[in-house]
Parts: C-alpha cells; structure tokens; sequence
C-alpha cells in the first residue's frame, strides 16, 4: 500500500480550527472515540449530545442526537473512513454507515451541507498540535457551516473536552 | 482493529451484478486497477473511455474520461474507500479525491445521482466468484441508474474485461 493521503486545505471550501492542547495525543483520541465521554463534551452547552453509536472501522457508523435547549432533537449520522489510533480520525455525513451515500432528495434537519471531517492529533511536547480540517463541496455549505458558528462551536466544544479529560480520575 | 464491514445489499437502493468467470481474482483485480488496461474494457462499445487515473489508496483518486459514440466526453471523479488487493476493492463518486463530499448544487454530466461500488472478487475454483454491488442514497437514484441500463451496461463491460484478460500475452 503507498502513503496515507496528506490533506490539503482550500481556504474557499474549508474550515480550520486548530490548537496546541496541554493533554496527549492518547487523551484526545479517547475522548473522540468513546461514546460515554463524547456524549460530554460534544455540543457546546446548553446544547446536549444525548445519543452517541461509534463503530471505529472504515465504514462503520458514527452516530450522534443533539438537542437543542428548546427540547428539539437533530439526529447525524456518517461513517468513519480513516482510523489511525491516536493521531487521525476521518468521517464524513456525505456517507452513510457501510458507505452508502447519503440520501439527497430529503433535507436533513440539523445538517442541510455534507462534510468530512480529518481530526488530526500530534504530540506536542507533552501535549498536542490538534487540527480538525472540515471540508465541504462547495462554497455555500462552507458558508452555511462558518454562519452556524463553526469556530466558535468547535472551540467551544474542545475547551469542554479539555475540561473532561484534565480531571482527575 | 475490529473486522471489515460486511455489505448487505438492499434491494430497494441497491444493484448487484453477481457472475461466476474462468478467470482467477489476480487478473480481475489487475484490470480493474490498471489504467491502460481498464481504458480497453470499462465502457460497452461503442462508447470509450479515453482516459483514466488511478491512486490506489484510501482517499485516492478514481478518474475516467467517457467519450460517447458522438463524441461527447463525460468525466468522472471520486476516490477509492477500501482496497484489499484481489479481493475488494470499493470507490465512491459522492467524494471527490481526498474525501472532499462532491458538489451538490451543480448537476455533473452523465452522473446524476451518487453511488458506492464495491467489487468483491472471491475465488472459486480456478476461476471468480465476482460480485458488483453499487449503493444509492435514495431509490430514485437505484432506479435512474436501472433505467440508463445497469446490467446491460456493466454486463457488457465485464464480457470486455474477459476477452482482454483472456487473451494469450
């Protein structure tokens, strides 16, 4: 098999959140990959992650419900493409579990734009480089993404998981 | 890592070309994976396919060019998704290389709808046990698909496949 593929930004389609993180690379990966922790720090309150299925293989389901502070419940789900243990989680919303393509005719509540996300996670010292690349397919679900609040959700939502993973257990 | 995903058509978004060939896995997977011999066999005649890139990895390009008897060419892009030499190999177009989710707003030509193809080679006996499942997101999709002559059309390309692969070199 050759090399992985290196992902290549585009400033036009995607969104980037990156940061150093005091936590290792194994801590980060833990929390993006078990249910029981994810469902924890996922949503930025007051929004709720209260469902969460991870089936960590190419392939294999990533499954969440949200819910809103208004009691409403905004199901995604997608598949993950790429597993590498603590450095590189991919999954997508444009794949359904078993890489069925999503369904176009019908418009998702919650999430109208298809994304892949690339979670990469480098030890830093004794922490982590944490990059999370979101690429979409054009520039309107970029957009829509950036408007929904992506920089400030996806921060919000790794200062929660931070918060997690530093208490002593 | 836990097992591959097991594949369970569904009839209602699914099409399956399923055959027995006289030919091993080896030569198969190698026509399906080599750009110049693929370009000799991939579309019924008269049509053509005049060009091809191939990136065998996960997240790497899968690339044809159609030309139809009058001329007209028909590109098409996505990236492959599992790749288990001689034995299976799965592309999608509804990413586009690198995992990027394809385009939504703009209608492609030729490819209207998405789908997920998996091509399972299985030996049996001195000969393939080859199956073609290709998924849809929605019937709509499964049914546009049928009716641009599905089976006619990737029947033919596999007889293409075995004269190509059957001749004396």
């Amino acid at each position: 098999m050759t090399s992985p593929i290196v992902h290549q930004p585009d400033a036009r389609l995607d969104l980037v959140l990156e940061r150093i993180l005091d936590v290792p690379p194994e801590l980060v990966w833990r929390a993006w990959t078990t249910p029981s922790i994810l469902k924890k720090w996922f949503t930025p309150a007051p929004w709720t992650t209260i469902d969460c299925e991870v089936d960590l293989r190419p392939g294999g389901v990533f499954r969440t419900m949200m819910r809103s502070p208004e009691g409403e419940e905004f199901p995604n789900a997608g598949c993950y493409l790429e597993i590498v243990p603590n450095r590189k989680l991919v999954w997508t919303n444009a794949l359904e579990p078993g890489y069925r393509p999503a369904q176009r005719s019908v418009a998702r509540p919650g999430v109208e734009f298809s994304f892949t996300a690339v979670i990469s996670l480098e030890p830093s010292g004794s922490g982590t480089k944490y990059t999370a690349l979101v690429m979409h397919g054009d520039e309107e679900g970029r957009n829509q993404h950036e408007a929904m609040g992506f920089h400030d959700g996806w921060g919000k939502a790794l200062d929660q998981l931070l918060a997690l993973v530093r208490q002593p257990r």
